[in-house]
């Protein structure tokens, strides 16, 4: 290794200025006030000052170029002059136009054509392409009302945590999360989900997409190949195994919930569950589906990954106990944040089965250290200070009365939709008894300013044409224009190429 | 898929409650407190409701039973007189006692003895193991003052965001980052590492950690098997190469940086680079070697992955452009909040090379979707307003300060130490010319209370013995304290057993 002291300190020299790095020994005697305008102009035109960028302070600026004021004022006076810079009093000197050298921004990308979304079998981006192309109405299923976000309260709580922060929780964390929020998810999860964890054996991701990811890493150094799904079942938790280079065998659900004896057929180790309300069907599994299942976990050893994602939106019907809660050794039990306050906040838990608890925890230390210390400690007094549960109340209200809105609609305007899984959750599935492609009918609505998910994406076996409907982050009225768009679109459609496979 | 209609609202049915899944079906007639003040000790009896949890209000359960609120003030009631519960006014229920039947919590994990930390090579775990060891004064690398974290500009920060924040905002995002600090950071980096980058260029990710991972996917995708380090050089950097399955081969560092003779021998694609201030011996790389390393980089497309981990914190030398200020084509660049602000933001930014881009937005995606939006926000409004500069400058004086606290300290404590790369960054390393285990060294200080790295845990290959030592996140008094206790240990450590190696 190096074993000089060159390192040491040189207080000589002069330290110089981040600031485009500047170094005023480049300077030629008596001109400095030039000098420094035209390594300006020069960072103008190349594009390093980009539009509306702010000037460092011109006592800041000569301090650390070890010039007096006046230099810089000068400088910054002559580009003003050229119209390049502009003073804003207090707020600074701000870029207001480029010389003409300067490079052009591209183009941003244009949004996608709504028939190209859905021409081919979706893609890994599937989802970014539907969240940028442009739409007035989005009826996507997965959001919930993000407008009922409390962020007075979020803001409050954020205040309470920054006022009473030690230094140290601003390093490097745990990277299972803070115990304050473990011990809140761990109390949430007794309380909303009847399941007994110790706060030790909850890991905080963000969110479920990770949960998957990690899952999967760890399954495949496990010797796992595959896990089974439920068909139809997400498109984008399957896109994720896939990912991990894990196949994903399709077993159907049926009214009961997953085919407990087509998940025995097809041998896998593993099956990535929705008990509580399955994606996108809305069956609840119960009763002797449930006991089969048990049975095929505990005989057998196998792996239940169980995404709760929506468990705490119900409406007219009774709870359902997670699986987690009877069976610990044979459930990775996943939740989040996404469908109680916003997706953005990418906070989610993971209840490992004891197995696979340190290969999970080294799988989320290299993926970040852990989640971000602040959001974590604001979510953990929200949930211990009861405002979880008033939001979740709240939304009920709101979702219910969406849900209702939305049932109506479909009464009206597509009177021969059948109606899958309203009793709970943000979403409802409509399928036809008839012969078309849903990505058809799917295109043309969002030719017509209307999201929606065609029931295809989230098939991998032939079905039923169908679509997917998320309600809860939508407003009735837009509620009833948007399904009202889905019915002309399909009653005209019927005529058009390519609509009727 | 299911077909039947079983989804459908039903209004007749309670819709129940989430708590404890309580069905008033099931209380028998006319025992309804009994029933629930049973079925309430039974979950503080099983640890589904454990200390300090909260219940719900008497009105709120009352009303999701189906029953009047008088059943449920009076079980509540019982359970305060049997010291189960108490009444908070305002503040609701409170569980403060359990009965007899509950179980323990098991006891938390001790903390690691000092030795035990320092005996074997360094596990994966070995910075958690650090972090949780107890010492009073704690020299490790790696933190910035977080004690002059900006909280209240933070928070202030954040309102106006809430403020102004669109609820889509609130939903699933570009896994890319929002575009606002996509913006923010081609800004700071053009203004203060000479680098000129499009927003769309720049990937939002969490920290320099995750970085490394994402890049190691997407490198072994490339058919890439080994990443070339520095030695000495990061031990996390090279644990998450690791991870990846990618091999680290050392090459050696000299008084100019890496020795590029030897890069080129190994024969390797890739190498992971500290140009700016090498971690750890804070060499910069400059000049002739900077010129051969470009030649190494273009003539055999080789990629670099630079590590811009503190080059803002400079205090006696000019700055150092970034290598991917002229190297946009072989230069992986990545940077982060947590030496400029605090590593439990979890928020850093990679500028892949064009060939690599698209791979490492997928692998973001699939990690986790993207970073949680509400602090990106708060950040780039942050850095757009001058506030992060204002923050530098006050840090870097803070730093120079204690720097030099450190470097006085070692010259009376431990006058035999060779003092490496105190110019700039936050730590600086020492070494002795000696002979004896730099890991014994460490392990004693940490039973005198004082947390340091020794120098072999970031070297490959053998080595003087030497330690690195973080002074920037302790005062300067903590700082004469530490490094006396040092001084101490080594003049009395030479008579100890398996201090001379």
């Amino acid at each position: 290794m190096n074993r000089s002291n060159g390192g040491a300190p040189h207080r000589s020299i002069t330290a110089g200025t981040d600031f485009l790095h500047l170094a005023i020994e480049e300077a030629p005697g008596g001109g400095k006030s030039d000098w420094l305008a035209s390594r300006i102009r020069l960072a103008l035109a190349d594009g390093r000052l980009p539009m509306g960028s702010r000037l460092p302070a011109t006592r800041v600026l000569a301090g650390e170029l070890g010039v007096s004021r006046g230099v810089v004022t000068e400088a910054y006076q002559r580009l003003i002059e050229d119209g390049h810079l502009a003073g804003r009093g207090r707020n600074g000197t701000i870029v207001v136009g480029a010389p003409a050298a300067a490079p052009k921004s591209p183009a941003r990308t244009a949004p996608p054509l709504p028939r190209s979304v859905f021409a081919a079998a979706p893609g890994t981006d599937v989802f970014d392409t539907m969240r940028t192309a442009r739409a007035r109405i989005d009826l996507s299923p997965g959001l919930p009302d993000l407008a009922a976000f409390p962020r007075a309260a979020w803001l409050r709580t954020e205040r309470h945590v920054l006022d009473h922060l030690a230094a140290s929780d601003l390093g490097y964390g745990d990277p299972r999360g803070t115990p304050a929020l473990r011990r809140a998810i761990a109390n949430w999860i007794a309380r909303n989900r009847g399941i007994r964890a110790d706060p030790d054996e909850v890991l905080i991701v963000a969110g479920t997409a990770q949960t998957l990811t990690l899952l999967g890493r760890v399954l495949r150094d496990d010797g796992i190949t595959a896990v089974a799904v439920e068909d139809p079942g997400s498109l984008g938790a399957r896109q994720h195994l896939h990912n991990c280079r894990l196949a994903t065998p399709p077993v159907a659900v049926d009214s009961e919930g997953i085919r407990v004896d087509e998940l025995r057929a097809t041998g896998e180790a593993a099956v990535l569950l929705t008990p509580a309300h399955q994606f996108p069907t809305g069956v609840v599994l119960r009763g002797s589906r449930r006991s089969e299942l048990t049975r095929w976990a505990r005989e057998g050893g196998g792996l239940i990954i169980e995404d709760d994602y929506d468990a705490e939106h119900r409406y007219d019907r009774t709870p359902v106990p997670a699986l987690r809660s009877v069976l610990t050794e044979n459930v990775a039990y996943a939740g989040s944040v996404s469908k109680l306050l916003a997706p953005a906040l990418r906070i989610g838990w993971v209840l490992a089965p004891p197995r696979y608890r340190d290969a999970l925890v080294d799988a989320k230390r290299f993926t970040d250290l852990g989640n971000a210390a602040l959001p974590q400690l604001v979510l953990a007094h929200f949930m211990e200070s009861g405002a979880m549960e008033r939001q979740l109340r709240h939304l009920r209200r709101h979702h219910r009365h969406r849900r209702d809105a939305m049932i109506k609609a479909i009464g009206t305007h597509l009177p021969s939709a059948i109606v899958h899984g309203a009793a709970a959750g943000l979403h409802l599935t409509i399928t036809f008894d008839a012969e078309f492609a849903d990505t058809e009918l799917a295109a043309m609505a969002l030719a017509r300013d209307v999201k929606v998910h065609p029931l295809s994406w989230h098939s991998q076996r032939a079905h039923r044409p169908g679509l997917v409907l998320g309600y809860a982050a939508s407003t009735p009225s837009d509620i009833g224009e948007g399904v009202e768009t889905l019915g002309e679109v399909l009653r005209r459609g019927g005529a058009g190429p390519g609509f009727v496979r």
